[in-house]
């Protein structure tokens, strides 16, 4: 039987592994050149726009909510106005009008650190930030607040990427809180897959006690996938169940 | 003989046409979607670090050098002059000092059009512009000027694309005369490819004039060429003389 070579990894290849010919290889290798290309003008282009942080007149100062008073061992972050305003709306909106904000030359954030206030200003100036679990959480919070799409969706994408079982139920929280949607379904999606273990984690007694409407979406959600799958005449041992519980729904 | 048929196009094809092997075509088009993705992000990441005109606090004039005026039909436009100061180095010496300019609030630029005074502005804020071959010129004299090096390389790519034999002399002149090193190059080329028209065109007369060390380069660099080519050992019909000046160089 006859072998071909491969032009990329040069081994040889028959029928059934058959890929490209020569020609799509080459527009691909072409394309490929193009977009690394389209990627190397984008970050200069990155580059360019990051702001640099010269004629500061405004400072962030990171709150205690109950004292009133600012953190222990924080320091007024400073930063510029026009920035502000034109990264966050909620900014613009203090700093546009006549608000204590905008007469003192001081905004206070209540329940921030001084490193997530810090990194937030950072984030600000130059869309980025280094990320952990905490500080995503933080910045996320914080986007949440003051409107920073791009951030919280930014800590949303960091999130996820870190999702697993053990911090499914308290992330689905945490998103829940603060708007995350996109967090708030990846979270769900792994909760419903393994709804068995539910009951038996101890967060599960926990958000029962604080947010027992989470729960009830939670089981919301089991249920109407499972109308779903039975609908869509999908195979699998819940078949049965599912289709009590459409029949119960039709009746 | 066997044909073997490609993935992308749906063509057979055979051995002389051989182009990738499956897994080689299946990992492509996986960095091509990777590639994509990243594309994505950046522009996201370049949508949020683009700025709002707001808080503007100086204002910017074109002005005539000769009458001292500003220019007719020209109004000011207005900046903030963080945004101004964070992407001109020249702009931040102005503005950090107790300059005219900060002082005054005003800035004055000279020997710029109106309607070019706006795109730059505009660039310094969103790094966006719309070109055609003139305001490319404009705006590469205000990055120049202005020390915006994104913007220069962007209009010195702008016109690179547009560089033909007609335009090559007067580009060379331009770049020359504004420091744009690529251009120079392009359009030096170019001039090299074509040297027996040389002295036949219009600009050369006017270039004679006004600037003759520019012919000058044009020509040392016309020979440092076929030295280079004669000691590369390249063939063609100026092999004779190359090797005759090679020679004289190394008595």
């Amino acid at each position: 039987m006859m072998k071909l070579k491969c032009v990329s990894c040069k081994d040889e290849y028959g029928a059934v592994d058959a890929g490209t010919c020569r020609e799509c290889y080459e527009e691909a290798s072409e394309t490929e050149e193009e977009l690394k290309q389209e990627i190397e003008e984008l970050k200069a282009k990155i580059n360019f726009l990051r702001f640099s942080s010269c004629f500061t007149d405004v400072l962030l100062v990171a709150f205690d909510h109950d004292s009133g008073k600012p953190i222990p061992n924080s320091i007024p972050v400073p930063a510029n106005k026009a920035l502000l305003a034109s990264r966050s709306p909620v900014f613009r909106a203090m700093l546009e009008t006549e608000m204590e904000e905008s007469l003192s030359g001081t905004i206070k954030l209540s329940d921030v650190s001084y490193d997530a206030l810090r990194a937030f200003v950072n984030y600000l100036y130059t869309a980025e930030a280094c990320l952990d679990d905490e500080m995503a959480c933080h910045l996320l919070v914080l986007g949440d607040k003051y409107q920073v799409k791009h951030l919280k969706s930014y800590c949303e994408k960091f999130l996820i990427s870190k999702l697993n079982w053990e911090t499914s139920l308290m992330s689905y929280s945490f998103a829940h809180q603060h708007n995350a949607n996109n967090l708030l379904e990846a979270a769900l999606s792994l909760i419903l897959d393994n709804m068995d273990q539910l009951s038996k984690r101890e967060e599960y007694v926990e958000l029962l006690e604080k947010e027992p409407r989470l729960l009830v979406e939670i089981y919301e959600a089991y249920l109407s996938r499972q109308v779903n799958t039975a609908a869509a005449g999908g195979g699998g041992h819940d078949d049965k169940e599912a289709d009590l519980i459409v029949e119960r729904i039709n009746r």
